[in-house]
C-alpha cells in the first residue's frame, strides 16, 4: 500500500452496532490511497460520518469489553497452572467408557504403551534392564552406604520404586534409584539427630520418614501443578550444586581410601580435610592401593565408553566387575586381616515393610521433613531435567507434573518398603539410554534383576571391600562436576556464571542448605531487579521502513526531529514506577539538552511512548502514566502511546488515564504516533492545556 | 517506500572496514525500487558483492560488539542504583572550588535554596511553620501515648529532627513528625519484651535503640542506593497496611474514651474489643461524652477544611483548640474527680541527651533492631510517596535516596537527643502545603514553636484529659482509612485490591507483622509469577499496512497462511524456559490442528518468533531456543525469529544458537520474516536437514 496513515479512532467517537463481542470494538481501517484511487475501506464495515480535522484516516487501538474478575482469574489460573493442556486427551474423547479409559491412561501411563508392546520392545527393555541392574546393585550399596544406611537398603531402594514407576512414570528413558547427592544430604541432615553409627534403627527410621515427606511434597507439587517452583532452581544453579555437592562427596571418599573409622558428619571442604589430616596417624596404605587400582580401572572405562558410543556397556559393567574382581581379591588374600574393611553380612530377602517406622512425633520430624523437602526438590530438579531433555532428544513429551507425581508415589511407596529417597538420576538413565531402552518397562526388568540378587546373591558381598565402593561413587562423582556446563556459562551469560560459582562456593565452604539459600536468593533477586529496572531505549526510524528501532542496536536509525521515542521493556507496574518515572524524565532532560547543544532547528514537542513491550501494568503503573502526562503538560510537551496491548488499554480506560491523554493520542504504530506529532504538536500550546489539572497529592497516599 | 524488502546479513557474510565501533556492525540497507528506479543504497556505505539468491536485498540485525562483563555490570549498577543521574549537577562543573561547592550543595540541599531566600519566602514558611506547630504539639503528645512513651518525649521528636530535615532534606513540603503507625507498631512490638507502665525507663531506652536502627537502617539504603527495595511494598499494600493499622489504632482509642486503666498489646481486632468488653464494669461516661463532644468538633472541623480549602486553618488549628478547651473545662470543673484522666506534669525544658541510654548489647537488642527495621521501611514508604507526590504537584524533583539519608540522619540525631522514630506523614505535610510552605524551612520554624512550648508552655498541659488525645489520635486515623483509594483498585486492578484486602485482613486479624508479610509474600509472588508465565500471542497482519498484531486484540488481523507468528512478552530465563518450549509447542499443535480441521490448503511451514518484547534472554533461554529449533527440525518446521535486540543477538551469538538456526532466519521485523518464509520454505525438505544434529542431552544436566 502507498502512504498508507492509520490513526486511532476514539471510543467515544463511534457506537457499532453489532453481534459479535468482538466486533463490538471493531477497528475501522481506511486507506488514504493516491489520487488516482477512490478510497477504499478494508475492514468493519461502516465508515465514519465525519473524517478527522487532519484530513488522515484512523485506526482504532479498541478497549477490549469488560471481562469479569472471575473469567480473568479463572484464565489466569489456566494458564499458569495448565499451561501444556494436559487433559486434552481426556476431553477429546465423548463421555462414557471411552472417556474413563482415556483418564485411565492419563493416571496410569503404562496402558498408554503397553498395548502396542511387542516382543521386540521387550527385548530391547531386557538388555537395558539389565544393563541398568549391573550398574544398580553396586551403586545402590555404595551410595546406601554414603547416606549412613545399611548396604541392603541401597538395592532394597532399587527394587520397589522402580516397579512403581514402571507403572506410573511416562519417561521412557529414565532409569529410577538413588542419588548420590542425595545420599550425602541424608547424612549431613539427619546424621547430626541421630548417629549412623551409634543409633543405626533411629537413623534408618528418621531416612524412611523424610523419604515418605520428600514422597508426598512431589506428589503434592504434582497434584497442585505448582511444578513450576522447580523451574526457579536455574540450570546455573543445579550444576554449580551438583558439582559442589559432587566435590565434597569425592573428598569424603578419602575415609574409604584410606582405611578410617570414623569421620565428620559436616559437609564443608574445611571440615572434610581437617577430618582426614587430623587421623593422618590411623591411615592405611593397602585399602589406598586398591582403590586406586579401582578407580584407574573405573576411569579408563569411563574413557573407553566415552570414545565409543557403541561401547557403552564397558563402563556400565564396569562398577560390577571392580566389585566382583576386589571382592575375590580380597577374599584369596584375607583382606580383612591386612587392613581392608569390608561390607560384612548382607541381610538376604525381600524388603521388609517400614510403615511402622515413620516417626510423626518425634522431635525429629521436622527435621526429617525439612530433610525431605529439600531433597525432594533436589532430585525433582534433576529427574524433571532428565526426563525433559531425553524426551526431547527423542521427540515424545513428558508432563513434568505428572512426573512429579510419579516420583511422590514412588518414594512415598519407598518409605513403607524399607527404601530412602529415589529418582532419575543422569548417569543411570544415560546408560539405560544407550542400551536401546524403548519404554518403563526397563524400570521393571531392572526391579527383577534386583530382586533375584537380594534373594540369592546377598552372601557373596561379605567380603566386598569398602574401598571398592568408595572408588564407584567418587569415579561416578567425578562425572557430575561439569566443567564444560560451566565454560559454557562462563562464554554466554556471566552472571548465570556467577550463580553457578555462588552455589558452587556456598556448598563447598558453608553447606549444602547455605549452596541452596544462595542460589535461591541470587536468582530471586535477578528476576525481581530485571523487573524493577526495565530498560528504557530511544528509538530512531529504520530509513525507507517504518519500523522504529533501538538507537543503540542500529546505527542508522534517524531520530525524528522534535519527537523523543522511548520503548519500555517491562511490565509498568509497583516495582518499576517510580524508576520510570525519574528514568523517563531523565531521557527527556537529556533530550531537550542534546536539542539545545545541537542548536536543531525543531525543539522537543512530544514523546511517544512504546508500548509494544509492555506486557501488563497495575495500578501503580496507571498512576505513573497519568503524572507523566500531568508532568509533560507542565513542560509543554504532549504524550503519545503506540502500540498498548488490550490488558494495557483496559487498565488505562479503567483509571481513565485514556480519557486524560486522550484517546487521540494512542496509536497502532510508533511511526504514525511520529508523523501525528510532528504535523500536530505546536510548541507550548495544545500540550499545556491539561496544566489546569494538577496532580492532586491527596490521591496518592 | 514502495515494496520495500529488507533482509539480514549474516556476520560471516561481509566483513566491513571501518573505523568507528558502532560502524564495525553497520547495517546495509538497499530498498528494492520498481523498475523505473535505480537500484537506492540507502545506508552504510557498501555494496554486497553477491546479491542475495532470492534477488532481495537485506538488512542485518548486527551481532553488537563484544563488551567485557565489568563494562557491563558497571553500566548495569549504575542504571540500577543511579537512575536518576544524581551527581549531574557536580559533573557539569569544573574541578575545583566550584565543583567542592556544588559537592556541597549536594550533600546540604538547604545551601541550594539558602542564597535565594527572600523575605517573602519566610514570611510564608512562618505562617506554614507555625500552623503545623499548633498541629504538632497535640499531636505530638497524642502519639507519644500511643507508642507507650511520656508525652513530652512526642514534642522532643518534633524539635531536633524537623532541625535536621530542614538542613538535609531536599523536600519542599515535607513536614516532620512522628506517625501514628510507626507510633502502634513501638508499642505493639517491644511492648511484650518492656512494659511501659511497669518499666517505662527500659522501656524508653527500647525505643530510642529501635529510633537509632531505622535511622542506620533509613541511611544505609539511602548511602548503598537500594532505595527502591521501598518501592516493592506498592500503593497497594501500602493503602491496606494503614488502613488496618488505622483500624486498630481507633479501636484501641476505646480505652481512653471508656477511661479504662488497664488494656492489652496486642493488635488484632477480637484482641483489642475482648480487652474493652471484658472491662465493661470499669466505662466510665465522663470521658466518653468528653471525647464525643470533641471527636464532632474535630470531624467538623475537617469537614469544613475539606469542602474550603482555603479554611485549611481551621481543621489545622482544631487539636489544638480542643485541647485548650477541654484543659480549661477539666480545670474548671476539677475532672480528675469525676474520672477523667489528664496527662499530669509535662516535664520542663529541652530535649536531654540519650546517647547513653542505646541498649547494644542488651538481651532485647535484637528486638529494638527488627522494631527499627520494619518502622523505618514503613515510614519511608509512607515519607517517599509524600515528598514525591508532593513534588510532582509543583513540578521539582527530589531524590529518593537523598531523602532516604535525610531521614536516617533525622533519627540518628532524634535518638541520640530523647526522640523516637520520626517521618513525613502525609496529614501534618498535606497541612503545610496547605498553609503556603516555600521551604525545608517550614520545618525550622516549627520547631522553634516547638521549642517556645517545651521551654515555657509544658506546665499548661498539667490537666489536659487523655480523652483529647484519644479523640485527636481517632480523629487523624479516620482520615488515613483511605476508602476512596480501595475503591479505584477496584475499579483498575483486582488484584491490586486483593493485595490490599489481604494486608488489610493480615494487619487487623493477625498482627502488623502478619499483614507486612501477607503484603511482601503476594507482591513478590505475583513479579515472579509475571516472568514464569510470560504470555504468548498469535500475531496476525493488520491488512493494508507492515503490522503484525495480536490476533486476539485487533479481529482484523489476518493470519498468514503457513506461518505462525507467534510473540513472547518477557524475558526468556530460566523461571520460564521449560513453560515456553512447552507453550509454544502447544500453539504449534493447536494451529496444525486448526489446519488440517479447517482444510486449509498451506499445511504450517515456518514459525515466526517475534522477540521484540524479549528484553533478555539467559543460558537458559538460550537452551530453549536451540531446543525449540532441534524440535521444529524434527517435526520439519523452520524457525525464524524478528526483531530480536542487541543483547538477545549477542547471547544468540555466544551460545552459537544464531549459528544453528542460520542468520539468514533472523529478520528486522515480522513482516519480512512472513514474506521469506512464505516465498522460501518448502514443506519438510530444507527444514528437516538440521534433524541429523539431535539434542544431545548430555549437555543439559
Amino acid at each position: 500500500m502507498i502512504g498508507t496513515t492509520l490513526r486511532v479512532l476514539t471510543k467515544s467517537q463511534t457506537t457499532i452496532p453489532s453481534s459479535s463481542r468482538l466486533q463490538q470494538i471493531a477497528i475501522f481501517f481506511f486507506v488514504q490511497a493516491p489520487a488516482t484511487h477512490p478510497p477504499v475501506m478494508v475492514a468493519g464495515g461502516q465508515v465514519v460520518d465525519v473524517p478527522p480535522p487532519d484530513g488522515r484516516l484512523r485506526l482504532r487501538v479498541p478497549v477490549p469489553p469488560p471481562r469479569s474478575f472471575l473469567r480473568t482469574a479463572r484464565a489466569g489460573l489456566r494458564e499458569t497452572l495448565f499451561p501444556d493442556d494436559p487433559f486434552r486427551a481426556v476431553a477429546r474423547e465423548p463421555a462414557g467408557r471411552r472417556r474413563a479409559l482415556a483418564v485411565l491412561r492419563y493416571v496410569f501411563p503404562c496402558l498408554e504403551w503397553l498395548p502396542s508392546y511387542s516382543s521386540a520392545d521387550l527385548r530391547s527393555d531386557l538388555v537395558s534392564g539389565l544393563t541398568v541392574a549391573s550398574l544398580a546393585v553396586p551403586q545402590g550399596i555404595s551410595y546406601a552406604r554414603l547416606a549412613g544406611l545399611d548396604p541392603v537398603v541401597g538395592l532394597y531402594s532399587s527394587f520397589v520404586p522402580s516397579l512403581v514407576y514402571a507403572v506410573l512414570g511416562s519417561s521412557r528413558d529414565l532409569a529410577v534409584g538413588t542419588m548420590a547427592v542425595g545420599s550425602l544430604l541424608f547424612a549431613s541432615m539427619l546424621g547430626p539427630a541421630a548417629s549412623p553409627a551409634t543409633d543405626p534403627a533411629l537413623y534408618a527410621r528418621l531416612a524412611f520418614t523424610a523419604t515418605f515427606f520428600a514422597g508426598v511434597f512431589q506428589a503434592g507439587l504434582g497434584v497442585l501443578r505448582l511444578g513450576f517452583l522447580v523451574d526457579f532452581l536455574s540450570h546455573a544453579a543445579v550444576v554449580g550444586f551438583m558439582g559442589g555437592a559432587a566435590t565434597v562427596v569425592c573428598l569424603q571418599q578419602l575415609r574409604g581410601f584410606l582405611g578410617l573409622h570414623h569421620f565428620t558428619h559436616a559437609t564443608d571442604i574445611p571440615a572434610v580435610l581437617g577430618s582426614v589430616f587430623s587421623q593422618s596417624a590411623q591411615w592405611q596404605w593397602q585399602p589406598f592401593v586398591l582403590g586406586c587400582c579401582l578407580f584407574l580401572f573405573l576411569q579408563i572405562t569411563r574413557y573407553i565408553s566415552k570414545r565409543r558410543p557403541k561401547l557403552f556397556w564397558v563402563s556400565a559393567a564396569a562398577p560390577l566387575v571392580s566389585v566382583i574382581l576386589s571382592t575375590v581379591l580380597v577374599y584369596l588374600i584375607n583382606g580383612e586381616k591386612h587392613g581392608i574393611q569390608t561390607i560384612g553380612s548382607v541381610k538376604q530377602g525381600i524388603n521388609p515393610p517400614s510403615l511402622k517406622s515413620l516417626l510423626f512425633s518425634s522431635p525429629h520430624t521436622w527435621l526429617a521433613a525439612k530433610t525431605g523437602i529439600i531433597t525432594g526438590i533436589i532430585s525433582l530438579a534433576e529427574g524433571s531435567a532428565v526426563a525433559r531433555s531425553f524426551a526431547m532428544a527423542k521427540n515424545y513429551h513428558v508432563d513434568g507434573n505428572k512426573e512429579m507425581i510419579a516420583f511422590g508415589a514412588m518414594n512415598m511407596a519407598g518409605s513403607c518398603t524399607s527404601c530412602y529417597l529415589t529418582a532419575g538420576p543422569f548417569s543411570r538413565s544415560a546408560v539405560n539410554r544407550d542400551a536401546g531402552c524403548r519404554s518403563p518397562a526397563s524400570n521393571a526388568v531392572m526391579a527383577l534383576a534386583v530382586l533375584a540378587t537380594l534373594l540369592f546373591l546377598t552372601p557373596l558381598f561379605r567380603h566386598t571391600p569398602q574401598v571398592a565402593l568408595s572408588a564407584i561413587i567418587a569415579s561416578a562423582m567425578l562425572g557430575v562436576v561439569d566443567l564444560r556446563a560451566a565454560a559454557r556459562l562462563a562464554r554466554v551469560d556471566r552472571v548465570d556464571l556467577c550463580v553457578c560459582l555462588g552455589t558452587f562456593l556456598g556448598v563447598v565452604l558453608g553447606s549444602i542448605d547455605v549452596g541452596l539459600a544462595v542460589a535461591v536468593a541470587v536468582l530471586v533477586l535477578r528476576v525481581l531487579l530485571s523487573v524493577a529496572r526495565p530498560r528504557t531505549t530511544a528509538l530512531g526510524k529504520i530509513p525507507g521502513t517504518a519500523a522504529y528501532r533501538r538507537v543503540d542496536q542500529y546505527a542508522m536509525a534517524e531520530p525524528t526531529p522534535g519527537v523523543l521515542v522511548l520503548r519500555v521493556d517491562a511490565p509498568i507496574c509497583f516495582a518499576n514506577a517510580s524508576y520510570l518515572r525519574e528514568r523517563i524524565s531523565r531521557w527527556i532532560t537529556d533530550e531537550e539538552d542534546r536539542v539545545v547543544g545541537s542548536g536543531a532547528a525543531a525543539p522537543l514537542r512530544c514523546v511517544v511512548l512504546d508500548m509494544g513491550a509492555v506486557a501488563s501494568i497495575d495500578s501503580c503503573g496507571t498512576k505513573m502514566v497519568e503524572d507523566l502526562k500531568r508532568s509533560l503538560d507542565k513542560r509543554g510537551l504532549q504524550i503519545a502511546l503506540a502500540n498498548p496491548g488490550s490488558e494495557i488499554m483496559r487498565k488505562l480506560d479503567k483509571s481513565k488515564v485514556l480519557q486524560l491523554i486522550g484517546d487521540e493520542w494512542v496509536f497502532l504504530t510508533v511511526a504514525e504516533a511520529c508523523d501525528y506529532a510532528q504535523s500536530n504538536c505546536k510548541v507550548g500550546t495544545d500540550a499545556s492545556q491539561g496544566a489546569a489539572a494538577a496532580a492532586s497529592p491527596d490521591e496518592m497516599v
